[in-house]
């Protein structure tokens, strides 16, 4: 985490009279504002945030509107190969780029405990503001509540997102046709490990790190290769397993996959070997699974190759008229089991 | 609070097993799906919803979109007039509707605290839905998170805002003018107090009821007497004082407001004047202040006070260019103080 060191938080600091963030911060008065001023803005820059009127007017956006909403309560905060504020930008991002959509513009909602040290804060809102450039998107609009200590974790932060849907661009769950293809872009299981680790003060030789990452532009890539991609998902809480049921029971087929084909990390798979957890149920923070019609799949699969976040993509597996709205894994020892959706929280707090 | 007995709860309890919260319920597995399927669908109903993409897409938006967001973190989660739900709903409105802007669409994030009993969430659900509908809002996307017992406080709601800002319409606080008008369109200081009366188990003969309120429909019949407003807010944190402050700093002028034409109910007043709060600085859920040229005045009012949300309408001051950025009241005796921006937090943890 070389860019967690207090060195790398480049933002102003407000009011170098309070280190922590006290309840006025939450308030709606001159701390409040301070924040805005010498830290949110400086951070986010861009003219529709600093006119701070109570919404930000943004020109028209010329086609259907993509709109999504997504919280995180990760714990710790900081987490090797990012923090809450990479996630709170990705995750977002990515509901709209797998939805079909372009992201255009996000909203930063944050819930802060009496406490949280300022720097904290600013190391967080530093590295949001770095996720969204990095991504295309400007953060236009925001707000800052502050809870008193004990009724928090530090930062929550909840991020919606707008983005525009191109023409001709129809994506869905309910889309999976027998016969597909079920494309993956690279190793799973990555983010929960990562954070897992950290919490648990668990060590490998090669340390997990977080995949947290903007989709964008491989999931235009996907849509430029197959224009007649049936569904996209990135399969974040509840990992490849959820996402897959999803489908499977959205378009009402079976899924099969081949569990061999499902590209795992050796210090991943040792992490899940040892903690007795399932890789296909570890959350991932930018990985993108995409169906499509089999005679497309090759193509596909070389164009998702090309970007660098699918250097490792696979085809894992087919959707099929058998065992309608079951996913089926096909064994490294030949055998089947059933993947299911899991119950509850195999990782709480996970993001 | 008729409303807040468990009867008027009429969403179906999902997974009557488990009466609370449990942290599965934000994993993303099976338990999510439920609270999604038998609490959030049928509350908000609609298709967007209803497709459960990562994204809602949405027609085409013929305008300027205006985008905001709103963190609720009030304690109590139910208090006098209304819950964090109605909150919620109004505050993200509320911002719209005060930028120009016709409300279209809501996203809701929830972070719940492990225990929260999910008939609570069902009551605060089912009063969301029933202001989203009475503002003509839609709640199209929407994510749940729990967090564990002792870093929450039962149900924190974070919602953004997606509406269209019509053509012509430009407000903002950089607009006023020396001469304009302040128009206020109620008593203040209600919402604050009626939290506070709860939270402390203050009672007075007559108890104080949350304003809380849509201002859709009365900020468009400003809009529609007089097109050239130039600037409304919503007075919430930090109340009247913030608002004004901010228009203040915003355009560079001085306002100057007379005290006693500052409506305050009388128990809202005896509350103040027992717990040594100042009216102006306390938090309002739905009450607007527009700021329109002097010559517009007597029928912007007329107009407000046919609406019911408007009917205490008052002009309270007006703009200057004596002291800029000052806020200065008149008091009843004749003399003259400056209505600063509070510093930190009066009342904390108010919506």
């Amino acid at each position: 985490m070389p860019d967690l060191t207090p060195a790398a938080w480049t933002c102003p600091l407000p009011l170098r009279d309070y280190p922590h963030v006290v309840m006025g911060h939450g308030g709606g008065g001159r701390l409040s504002a301070d924040l805005v001023e010498h830290l949110f803005l400086p951070a986010f820059r861009n003219p529709a945030l600093a006119r701070l009127g109570d919404a930000a007017v943004l020109p028209p956006v010329p086609g259907r509107l993509a709109f999504t909403t997504d919280g995180f309560v990760v714990r710790p905060l900081f987490f090797p190969g990012g923090c809450v504020g990479d996630l709170a930008v990705h995750g977002t991002v990515n509901d709209l780029a797998v939805s079909g959509a372009t992201p255009l513009y996000l909203s930063a909602g944050f819930i802060l405990e009496e406490g949280l040290p300022l720097a904290d804060l600013g190391r967080i809102v530093d590295r949001m503001a770095a996720a969204a450039r990095a991504a295309g998107v400007a953060v236009v609009c925001g707000d800052t509540k502050v809870v008193d200590r004990g009724h928090g974790d530090g930062c929550y932060i909840t991020t919606a997102g707008v983005g525009v849907v191109p023409d001709g661009v129809t994506l869905g769950v309910q889309q999976a046709r027998p016969g597909d293809a079920v494309v993956l872009s690279g190793p799973v299981g990555n983010h929960g490990i990562a954070v897992l680790c950290v919490r648990e003060g668990l060590e490998f030789e090669t340390r997990v790190e977080s995949d947290t990452a903007a989709l964008t532009g491989l999931a235009a890539a996907v849509l430029a290769a197959c224009p007649a991609t049936r569904a996209m998902r990135d399969p974040t809480r509840g990992g490849l397993a959820a996402t897959l049921n999803e489908i499977a029971a959205g378009s009402g087929v079976g899924i099969e996959i081949d569990e061999p084909a499902v590209p795992v990390d050796d210090e991943v798979r040792a992490a899940c070997d040892l903690l007795g957890l399932d890789p296909l149920l570890v959350a991932n923070e930018g990985k993108l699974v995409a169906v499509v019609p089999a005679d497309a799949a090759d193509h596909l699969l070389a164009a998702v190759r090309r970007h660098p976040l699918g250097t490792r993509a696979a085809v894992i597996g087919r959707v099929t008229d058998q065992h309608p709205r079951l996913v089926v894994a096909r064994t490294a020892v030949g055998g089947r089991r059933v993947v299911s959706t899991p119950v509850g929280e195999q990782l709480p707090r996970i993001c």
